[in-house]
């Protein structure tokens, strides 16, 4: 028995994305879903209460920062990371892999795993498989990612058909390796840079040693999104129906639409926090930054059409005032939105599939967000 | 008619602090009370629905800051300093006297006022009674403070004498200039140093012009604790039974208490804030600096007597792997708690007072805290 079930809703019968729902030890998860990321067991700026004023259905947290600081035998000790950080509904971690290979210093990949220096003090650390498992089942996370190589983009393919052959045999060793497959399920990752073959191999392989879930890596790391997509167009189709599909480190709303409508169900990313952090923010009409000059004496709110907590309570002036000086709230404001913005805009979207349109509610919301074809990648 | 009115409940037959209330255009004053401090506008790493749920029925704001940042015809524009914040309960601004003595460079002290240099950019800017009362006009505060001379301590007597009767040329100029008395009320700051003849002359020539409130500037500026207590016992039995009393920049849990004893209304301070930034927290069993090594494990509340969100929500160890990650939750949890803990202890001072025990309260907090006679200035 998975830790994980899949509850496929209905198909929209205008783009063919689907609606779902998946059932985790930790509650449900409404799906096409976001995750915000709380890289070091917290969403930066939100408090857990935020984040369910939010309805965030899960959110993620990162492996390799958790093994750097606090150390998983602590987290562990504090009852896993559920408990740690006081967050009662699903976690997903990811593996590490991503962030060992984009962080870290003087990594050597071989075969047993990769030893690398960490980006806060130059220690030398080691991940593999194993690691990786042992560090997620410390962790407890409701849905815990095998460890993976991500290659680079662009790649050579015979670097990338060693480099994904590899990740199919990591992947059988995380599965091997781990010791609660029944309170947490264990998600494979489909590598294989921009070649279809490689990606067929990949998903051929890793779906032989069925896995409760299955994410899709390495994409989001540079290439133009036509390629993202056309990548998305042949590799989804050898993933099981049954089981729930993720799209590792995307977030922008755009690929989030696109996404959807290629039967992606998961998808997260750091932008809108980030972003947020820096005072931009995503609105119905588009990106606004909300430092500009042009907002210093504009007292409407970042959106209009949205009925977030910093819309209804705060002006543009203020949250630029607050910026300029700056003060916490203001970032903390921004992050509220944005994170809204996303959730709010799946929420749209599971209701567009429900309804049968989500191509029409894609072209709606691409028109305003000032999205053409040419930004979105065609 | 004053824009406020204080209202006597009682007298603590056993230290002879009050018990009261101030009503103001924006809702009611429990005092004894302590203001948390909003300096540009927002109480740092806290938003205004946050102190609502602490109970803070009053906050503080610096004329000083929003003269330079965003400007108080900004403010003006946004329909005032509530609306443009988000806080629709009682707001006291000081007159930025003492940040233009405390933070501002090359200040040239003259009778019509002050020349300086901001402490941001070095403009060269001018305060004068009449300017700090126009800015504060436009900010709309509950409560006003008066230009004022804040001298430093230690200061010679001629000196403290000069500024003395200057601030109350410069409360009088104030009085003249305030535009809007119907809903802002003006207080006059008592100063004088250390000098009991000067207090007592301040206090005489300011309650001579009738302002609707009274407040004690010049303490707790380096002077020792006991010193301070010295000057309230003579200062505060000159200032009229009829109207509140508020000791500037106090925020100490044994000077709050102190203070209490001694007839005082109204505190401010930025202590709790300022140094709950710093991972420092004030627990019932004194100061606990929560990034310290030894609470790494500590799955325990900051205070286990405590009811706040933070201490109900997070653990110490948590707490401290948010702060040694710089993570703003971590800095946003602690300042709850010390807001709490303050505005808590406000609570129990005037519960205290209500049941003629404040002196029981003190020696049993003050055990508590760990504070003997000696710390406490005596």
């Amino acid at each position: 028995m998975s830790a994980i079930r899949y509850e496929a809703i209905k198909t929209c019968k205008q783009s063919g994305a689907r609606l779902g729902r998946v059932h985790t030890p930790h509650g449900v998860i409404e799906t096409p879903a976001f995750m915000p990321v709380g890289t070091l067991a917290t969403v930066k700026a939100m408090s857990p209460d935020e984040l369910k004023e939010l309805d965030a259905h899960i959110i993620l947290s990162n492996t390799y920062h958790l093994f750097l600081r606090p150390g998983h035998e602590l987290i562990r000790e504090a009852g896993g990371l559920h408990k740690f950080m006081s967050w009662d509904r699903p976690i997903l971690t990811d593996s590490g892999g991503f962030q060992v290979f984009s962080l870290s210093e003087m990594r050597k990949i071989s075969e047993e795993g990769v030893e690398f220096r960490s980006h806060l003090n130059g220690d030398k650390l080691f991940l593999s498989p194993e690691t990786a498992t042992d560090i997620q089942n410390a962790l407890g996370s409701d849905i815990m990612m095998a460890f993976d190589e991500c290659p680079p983009y662009p790649a050579e393919y015979d670097y990338v058909k060693q480099s994904t052959e590899r990740t199919s045999r990591w992947a059988e060793r995380c599965l091997q390796h781990h010791k609660r497959p029944e309170d947490q399920a264990l998600f494979a990752i489909v590598q294989g840079g921009m070649y279809r073959d490689l990606r067929e191999q990949s998903a051929r392989e890793l779906t032989s040693m069925d896995f409760p879930g299955y994410a899709i890596g390495g994409l989001s790391v540079g290439e133009p999104k036509h390629l993202m997509y056309e990548v998305l167009d042949y590799t989804v189709p050898h993933l099981p129906a049954g089981k729930p599909r993720y799209l590792m480190g995307v977030g922008s709303p755009d690929a989030l639409v696109e996404g959807a409508i290629r039967g992606i169900d998961m998808f997260d990313c750091v932008l809108p926090t980030r972003i947020a952090r820096n005072g931009t923010t995503m609105t119905s009409q588009g990106r606004l930054v909300v430092r500009n000059a042009k907002y210093a004496k504009d007292f409407g709110p970042l959106d209009p059409a949205c009925s977030c907590y910093t819309c209804r309570t705060f002006s543009r002036a203020y949250i630029r005032h607050l910026f300029k000086c700056d003060e916490i709230l203001g970032l903390r404001l921004t992050t509220w939105h944005n994170l809204h913005f996303l959730l709010e805009l799946m929420r749209n979207v599971r209701q567009a599939i429900q309804e049968d349109r989500l191509l029409d509610f894609r072209d709606s919301f691409f028109q305003a967000y000032g999205l053409d074809k040419d930004d979105r990648g065609f």
